[in-house]
């Protein structure tokens, strides 16, 4: 039972949107996570056509967030990117928004002003993202991208700002973030359904040279997917399952080779018991 | 006022004991944290004569830990090895050993097992700590060491672990290892005398190829010191503060300006107001 399994399509980096609909496809995968760049690229409307025509469903749209900035300036242009990203969402049909919320400002000390600057955008985008019925999913990012990435660093902490708001601002729990969390499964527990994505990926040693390329195929690493899938079920998220690697031997991997990896480690290690 | 200031050996790692206790007595330094294999290159009795003879204090010895191991062969050698690590720290004057507690061993994924036998070395590292005289600060790492060096993550998991025994097991606070941690300060706080050791570095970006040795001089990155620093003092800590740097261009720079820059470094960033 894959039916929950779905690709993010940094995955497939180098494939369009039409070639990764179609592999997609062709694998039995049902659902896939886009990202603004290549949507752009390819018009939003063409994007959801390309997606619908294949029977498959957008499961999110990567990512809005750098809501840090030195400025106020900065600030206000990454709110107004931020409505846009709202607004694109809504166009290619994903339902959620995923927020990497941006490190300390550059040339800042002030780790306690980013997380608050973060809080406040989070504020602001709130009642647009309503409006367009579209839910922002806060990713705690791994603490090694404190500075540089996300300040928001556990779930506890994305939740601490979801739970001031309605139950559209919620949670991206990639497991490659927080899989080393001694409270992560009261987290997850506490998330319930503020749970609004739900991403795999594992943890492999060594760290490459770009930290943010050191992610493997589920099983070649250490975290153990299937404890944490059973505390995600148990709190109530019966949604998708994107898995998102970052990892250039992945990605020079053949398509057809990486989605049946996918396929067979999500069985193997997650799912199956 | 620097009198609190110490050199963790690991700063200057290319000279001996000798040469480093020397710079430290000439730049005004007055403590020094050693490291298990110089100590024993030069002799645990010479080697603390040598600090003694020089006016200064051993802050730390490091390290210890490694306690996790998948096999109960292996676990026993790390408790042998910390028992010697214990009798070395008695040898040369250090009060406190530092534990480096050991990552998910290889091949498994069961981190909460990992934690549990952390916990359970500790437990019988405890009575001949205190036979010797000697405490133990669990020193938690950063997560991106979550896999293969520290199960412990965060002050509140050393803390756990340590309140189960006498006064004499506690923290080795490294700054660099916790400062994005959003309940830092409530756990230091928690600490109070439970702060054994204390160790200052900065994050710099970007994070090189070998994650260990990313650290920079204090004020070369984005922590915040003073405020931490308050926080420790504030929980009653009145002991030394070890700048213990891993980085490749400090090594390579001369001994004397680097004892000088942590010198200006600390009175800039950390005491003055």
């Amino acid at each position: 039972m894959t039916g929950r399994l779905a690709l993010n399509q940094a995955t497939t980096r180098h494939l369009s949107i039409e070639q990764a609909v179609r592999q997609c496809a062709e694998a039995g995968v049902r659902g896939i996570g886009l990202w603004r760049e290549p949507v752009s690229e390819t018009g939003a409307d063409r994007a959801a056509r390309l997606v619908r025509q294949a029977g498959l469903t957008v499961t999110s749209l990567c990512r809005g967030g750098f809501l840090t900035a030195a400025s106020a300036e900065g600030r206000a242009a990454a709110i107004a990117d931020n409505r846009r990203a709202i607004e694109q969402a809504a166009q290619v049909g994903a339902g959620v928004l995923a927020l990497v919320c941006g490190g300390v400002p550059a040339g800042s000390r002030d780790l306690r002003g980013a997380r608050d600057m973060v809080a406040d955008g989070i504020a602001e985008l709130a009642g647009p993202a309503a409006d367009h019925g579209i839910s922002l999913a806060i990713e705690p990012l791994h603490p090694m991208f404190c500075a540089d990435r996300s300040v928001i660093s556990t779930a506890a902490q994305a939740l601490d700002i979801a739970e001031r708001f309605g139950p559209h601002i919620g949670l991206m729990l990639d497991v490659y973030h927080v899989w080393w969390d001694p409270d992560i499964e009261a987290s997850i527990a506490r998330a319930g359904p503020r749970i609004l994505g739900y991403q795999l990926s594992d943890w492999v040693l060594p760290l490459p040279a770009d930290a943010l390329l050191g992610r493997g195929h589920i099983g070649d690493g250490c975290i153990d997917f299937r404890r944490l899938d059973q505390a995600v079920r148990a709190a109530g998220y019966d949604g998708w399952s994107e898995v998102e690697i970052f990892n250039e031997a992945v990605w020079a991997a053949p398509a057809e080779q990486t989605l049946r990896t996918m396929v067979e480690r999500y069985r193997l290690h997650v799912i199956e018991p």
